[in-house]
C-alpha cells in the first residue's frame, strides 16, 4: 500500500435496492493540531455494526461481487424496507464503531504528541480501515502492556453495561433483567452485578447459554425455550424485585412476557383488587434488534407499564461528561477481568467480505464474535 | 322500596367462567361523622365502567339469567383470559365510577350538614345504586341550578382531557395526538386545547366522525381507515409538532404508526443520516382497551421512543392535592360548555341489564352514550 492512501470498508445502499460492501482506497489525511492518526489492529464486529454494515438487506442473498484484488459482496434490500433507508442511499459509508491501534503520526498539539506511540482504545465510527485520524478526545490510552485486541472493544459493550446499572440506580430500580443474556455484553453485566451485588436474571434460549452463565456465577438464569419459562421468570423477578429489563431482541413476544411476569408479581402483593393492575412502576427498555419482526404485546400487564427504546449515546450525553467519565476509568480499570472480552476468529478487511465469514458473523445473537485486524495481512 | 335496603347493580365472575351482573338489595348504612347520603340520580356508562361491569367476558355469550324481579345477565369468560381476573372471582363487586345525585341524609359533621339537599357530583365507585354513603371529600357540589345529570360526568372524562394536556405540559411536549378523537372525552379535548391554542391532532376511524370533530372546530382530523392515513397523518404531526399521543385504541397496529409518523418528521429534519434514528423524544401512551387485542409494533421509528400505559389517578396522585384541585375548578366552572357530555339514552338499573340495551353500550367506541338513572322508575 502506497503511504498516502490507506483501505477501508464502505458500506453503499444504491436506488436500486442493491446494498453493497467493498472495500475502498482513500487518501491520508494529515492530523489537525488536536488530532491523531491510528494504525487499526483490532476493532469487533458487534450487532450494532451490523445494522450500518448491511442495513435491512437480506442476508440469504449475499453474493461476492468483486475481484482478488477489490472484494466487494452484495445484498439485496427487501423493497419494503427501503424507505427506512433512504436517509443513506447513494452514500458510501464507513463502518467501524470502535476498535484499537497504536498512534503512528500525531498533531502539532502537546496533547496529541503525548500519544506518539501508544496504544489507544478508539469510538467514533469507520474503523475498520487500515488508519484511522481522530481527535485525541476519541482516544483512550491503554495501559502499558495491553494489546490493541485486549482494548477493542473498551466501549460499546462495557460502556453499555455500566449505563445499564447507572440507568437501574437513576430510575429508581433495584435489581434487572437482561435478555439475549449470554452475550459478550450479557456476561460483562454478570460480572458487574455480581461485583456490585445487584440481582440479575439472566434470559437465554438455549441450555449451553444457560451453563455457560452459571460457570461465571450467574444466580437467575431462564431459558425462554422452556415450557416453565413464565413460571420461572416470575420466581426470579420475586426472588430479585427486577422491575427494569434490557431487551436486545426487540421483535417478538418477549417484551410483553417480561411485563406480564412483573404484573403478575406485583399482583401477588396487592391487597385489594384493582381491574387496572398494580401501580408498581414497570419498564423494559429495547436497545437492540436481534429479532427484526414486529413486537407484540399482549396487554395483560395492568395500567402502568412503559415500553421504549434505549440507546448508549443519548444516554451517555443526558448523565454528562463527568458521570461518563467515571464509567470509562472503571473500564480502564477493570479492562483484562470485568470487561474483557472473548472473540472466536480474527479476520482481515478482505476476509470480512467473503460470504462463509458473512455467514458466521451476522447469525444475529447465536453468531460467533469475530475481530477485524485491518493490518493483519 | 324499604328505607333500609336499596338496590345495588353488582358484578360477580364465578370459577366457572361464568361472569353474571345483577340487582342486589344491600341494606342501607348509617353516614359517619364526615359522610353523607347521595341519592344516585345519574351515573354514565363509561368504558373504564365496562371494563369491571364484564370484564374479559365474551360479549356474545350474553344473556338473560334473572327473573322480572330481579334481572340478571350472564356472560362466558374465555377460559384464556380467566387467569387475568383471578383477582376478583367469588367477589361480587359494585360498579360506576362517578355520578351526580342529591344529598338527602349527613353525618354529624358541619363539612356534611352544610350538604344536605344539595346536589353534588361524585367519585369513588359503586355509584349504579339508588344510594351512595360517601366522604364529603369525595362529593363536589354543583353550582345551584344543575341538574345532576348534567353534573354526572364530573371527573372521569373532564380529569382525564386536562390531564392529557398537564401530562403534555410537564414532560416538555407542544402539541397532541388523540385517538378514538370523536368521543365524549375526545370533543372536550377539542374544547380544551381551541380554548388554550393547543394543536391537537384528531385520530377517527369513520367520515361522520370527522365531520363532528370539523363542525366543534377541529383542524386536524385524521380517518385512519383511509388508504392516505400515513400521509395524512406525517402532514398533521409537521403542522402541529406534536410528540405526544393518548390512545385509546391499545390493540393493533395504531399506536406504532403513530410512533412511525413522529420518527418521520424528526428524520426529515436531521442534516446527517443516523442509523439509529432521530433522538427526538416520541411519546404514545395506551390509556384505554377498545380493542383488546395484542399491541402490534413495526419497530421503523428508531431508538428514541417511548410506549406506556397511561391512567388518571396515578396521575393525579403523582401532580398532588394543588395541582389536581386547579383541574376540578376548571370543571366545575366549565361544566356547561367545555366538559358538557351528552347522552343518546337515560336507562334505569333494570334497564341497563337487559341485553338489548348491552349490545348498544357495550359496542367499544361506536356504542351508544348511555346514562343510568338509578332512581329512574
Amino acid at each position: 500500500m502506497s503511504a498516502d492512501t490507506y483501505l477501508q470498508l464502505q458500506s453503499l445502499a444504491k436506488p436500486s435496492g442493491d446494498l453493497e460492501v467493498s472495500l475502498a482506497r482513500v487518501p491520508m489525511t494529515d492530523p489537525g493540531p488536536d488530532e491523531v492518526v491510528v494504525r487499526v489492529e483490532a476493532s469487533p464486529l458487534n450487532p450494532s455494526d451490523l445494522g450500518l454494515l448491511f442495513g435491512a438487506a437480506d442476508m440469504t442473498t449475499v453474493r461476492s461481487t468483486g475481484t482478488a484484488d477489490s472484494p466487494a459482496v452484495t445484498a439485496k434490500i427487501p423493497e419494503a424496507l427501503l424507505r427506512a433507508m433512504s436517509g443513506r442511499i447513494g452514500q458510501s459509508l464507513p463502518v467501524g464503531n470502535e476498535g484499537a491501534g497504536v498512534v503512528v503520526r500525531t498533531g502539532s498539539s502537546d496533547a496529541a504528541k503525548a500519544l506518539m506511540g501508544k496504544t489507544v482504545a478508539m469510538l467514533g465510527g469507520a474503523m475498520y480501515a487500515q488508519f484511522r485520524t481522530l481527535k485525541v478526545a476519541q482516544c483512550l490510552p491503554l495501559p502499558d502492556g495491553t494489546k490493541p485486541s485486549e482494548g477493542a472493544s473498551c466501549f460499546v459493550n462495557p460502556l453499555t453495561a455500566l449505563s445499564m446499572v447507572e440507568t437501574m440506580r437513576r430510575e429508581g430500580h433495584t435489581a434487572l433483567v437482561h435478555t439475549a443474556a449470554a452475550s459478550n455484553l450479557g456476561q460483562m453485566l454478570n460480572r458487574i452485578c455480581i461485583a456490585d451485588g445487584i440481582g440479575l436474571v439472566n434470559i437465554v434460549r438455549k441450555p449451553d447459554q444457560e451453563k455457560l452463565l452459571r460457570d461465571i456465577g450467574a444466580k437467575y438464569v431462564v431459558n425462554s425455550s422452556a415450557a416453565t419459562f413464565m413460571h420461572d421468570l416470575v420466581a426470579a423477578l420475586t426472588a430479585t424485585g427486577a422491575t427494569l429489563a434490557f431487551d436486545a431482541i426487540g421483535g417478538g413476544k418477549l417484551a410483553g412476557q417480561i411485563l406480564t411476569a412483573m404484573e403478575i408479581v406485583a399482583v401477588s402483593k396487592l391487597k385489594e383488587y384493582s381491574r387496572y393492575g398494580s401501580t408498581s412502576p414497570k419498564q423494559v427498555y429495547i436497545y437492540g434488534g436481534l429479532d427484526r419482526g414486529p413486537t407484540e404485546l399482549t396487554r395483560g400487564f395492568g395500567m402502568t407499564w412503559s415500553l421504549g427504546g434505549w440507546l448508549l449515546t443519548p444516554f451517555l450525553q443526558k448523565i454528562g461528561g463527568e458521570a461518563t467519565q467515571k464509567l470509562r476509568a472503571r473500564v480502564v480499570a477493570e479492562l483484562k477481568t470485568t470487561f474483557a472480552s472473548h472473540y472466536n476468529r480474527e479476520i482481515s478487511l478482505a476476509e470480512a467480505l467473503s460470504p462463509d465469514a458473512i455467514g458466521a458473523y451476522a447469525k444475529f445473537g447465536t453468531g460467533e464474535k469475530f475481530l477485524i485486524n485491518p493490518n493483519k495481512k
